[in-house]
């Protein structure tokens, strides 16, 4: 089992390729030693062990660690090389920052499902059996989990052995990543005080909730991991920005209309929660009158049945949501070419970026 | 208003004495500043202004701040002197860690109050009009203000300019804490798998949950930006556990029975919540068959009128339960006052850890 005192180099096999998979392997080998060593703290105080299982289970799966391989290729692309202990460390916190996001985003939608399992309020309620106070208490302990993956984020990057001033831009970034989830969310949740066919509102809220945390903060942890300075960061953001609205855009496509190949199943999760998608804003405002209260009247409905969902994605396929969404993600996709293009990035991060932008606009999950 | 960058000395007017009511001026204070810089950023970045507000307007409705007031009294007691920003930043934290723990336990008890004011969800549910979905809603919006209120005490942490060895100090204890509250809460929530009549498991509820994050932590806190060194840490344990215990005991005492002097009226919170308070649990212990099932079937039910509540606290004073809980109170009150004999802390520091050993034995909310 890996541990943080080992030095460990990252998956740079040649100069010309980062091997992503090899990143991946070695992050989950992070997580794996920090969540036992949690797992033999809980057994010698007498917590339960459930707690950190819930979490463990949650991380095996699935997730394709997508933020913990763009901080280690942030990392390189600042000049990082050699032990690549602490930036593992930093990818590490990131995983279980996604999985406290997503526990408390199952919460609050009340969804039944998440990567192939029932969520983990979910499966806390089914725990507590026949007590009437279930659903509450298993929303409660789910709540408390969550919140325990956000705290060992922190101990991840508390216990990351950075030099002071890199620590400081390690916490910045993390710090600010955090507050513009949680705004994003808190739109998402309480409304924008705009119409759901508000484009605009619509955007913004991915912007903060998602093309942040997604890609640019990523990749700037890792870099600020390798010292890098204001100008680095800022081809970070131009570049992380557009690729995480993309890769956002792409997975409210493939949540209502599955994956053009057939390789994800077309569901209904978005269009029963009326998720304030851009691709819902566009179909009411493109729509005409009856099919726009169609819409407005099929969208939001937790029985929403499959002819129903059907009738939605005709209306927002008909109206050309879809395939204004499509020329979004594209336009999108092409900025971060042409920010590549003038990077200058070591070739082995350059290709790893490309691979990234390409499977982040094309399958996402 | 105060910002980070002066320095402030401490509330200590002389050898003698600690101005407790100073230090809670001045962690408003750095609270104020701080919170004025996000309402500002807010503002900047187009986020709803109302969550800034939300947590303002928390910390205005009251709290003593005693956390705050200990890890001043503990960075005194480890020889701090001077330059207090930094202890003051550390207190300021653990107060904004306050905020996140009540504002969430609200949240999972659904409780109606919180400091004379509608608890966080309830108020957010009440913005949310008539929609259906307000309920859910409003508990999500008040997940995520409470979940800002915790990154914010990292923050204030991160950017609390602590010298990198009481830095690493810092995070650890403060790391430890919020472990130690979140699985204390969650035997809370999701039961301890023993039943409501054992006494330890209430107890080692209270252990967790309360009693670190109470007295010990905040006490080691300041002592860690003082630093403090092993023997030291040791004896605020040793001090800290104790007092924290008595004082979750007393807390229990006055949501049952009220102030013995009026002080406080009598609630029925605890009862109907169905709270596994150490009191209640002796209650269940000592009780005959017939007051033990009167009592199994009162508490926990969200519909106790006060005929009920009256019930219970006879039960609960007639088995004696409440002389009870009264003695550990004082056994552990006694066992503090032996620590400080022993302790040879400086004067005023050692008068300040008695005054404030009384008000959390005698008075708290």
């Amino acid at each position: 089992m890996q541990t943080s005192r080992e030095p460990v180099t990252s998956g740079v096999v040649d100069s010309q390729a980062i091997d992503l998979r090899a990143v991946q392997s070695q992050v989950d080998a992070v997580l794996d030693g920090f969540l036992a060593g949690k797992a033999c703290a809980a057994a010698g105080r007498g917590h339960p062990p459930e707690v950190v299982q819930t979490v463990r289970d949650f991380l095996a799966a699935g997730g394709k660690r997508i933020r913990a391989q763009l901080c280690v290729v942030g990392w390189h692309a600042a000049g990082g090389q050699g032990d690549a202990t602490s930036a593992l460390r930093v990818a590490a916190a990131l995983e279980l920052f996604v999985a406290f996001a997503l526990i408390h985003d199952d919460i609050m939608d009340d969804s039944a499902r998440r990567r192939g399992r029932p969520a983990v309020h979910r499966a806390l309620r089914a725990r507590l059996g026949a007590d009437e106070r279930a659903e509450r208490l298993g929303a409660g302990g789910a709540l408390l989990v969550g919140n325990l993956a956000l705290m060992w984020a922190q101990e991840l990057l508390h216990t990351a052995q950075l030099e002071p001033g890199r620590q400081r831009l390690v916490h910045g970034l993390f710090d600010a990543m955090l507050e513009e989830v949680m705004y994003g969310q808190y739109l998402d949740v309480m409304g924008t005080g705009c119409g759901a066919d508000d484009v605009e509102a619509a955007l913004r809220i991915i912007r903060y909730k998602t093309a942040g945390a997604t890609v640019e903060r990523p990749l700037q942890l890792g870099a600020a991991v390798a010292g890098a300075g204001a100008a680095e960061m800022e081809v970070l953001t131009r570049l992380g920005l557009p690729l995480g609205e993309a890769f956002q855009l792409r997975d409210d496509l493939l949540d209502v209309f599955g994956g053009p190949d057939g390789v994800c199943a077309p569901g209904s999760g978005d269009l029963r929660e009326g998720k304030r998608t851009v691709l819902l804003a566009l179909g009411l405002r493109r729509a005409g009158r009856v099919e726009r209260e169609r819409l407005v009247r099929l969208v939001g409905r937790a029985d929403l049945a499959e002819r129903g969902a059907a009738e939605a994605r005709r209306i927002l396929r008909d109206t050309g949501a879809r395939e204004r969404t499509e020329q979004m993600i594209t336009s999108r996709y092409e900025e971060v070419l042409q920010v590549l293009d003038g990077a200058g990035f070591p070739q082995a991060v350059d290709r790893a970026l490309r691979d990234l932008a390409v499977t982040a606009t094309r399958y996402t999950s």
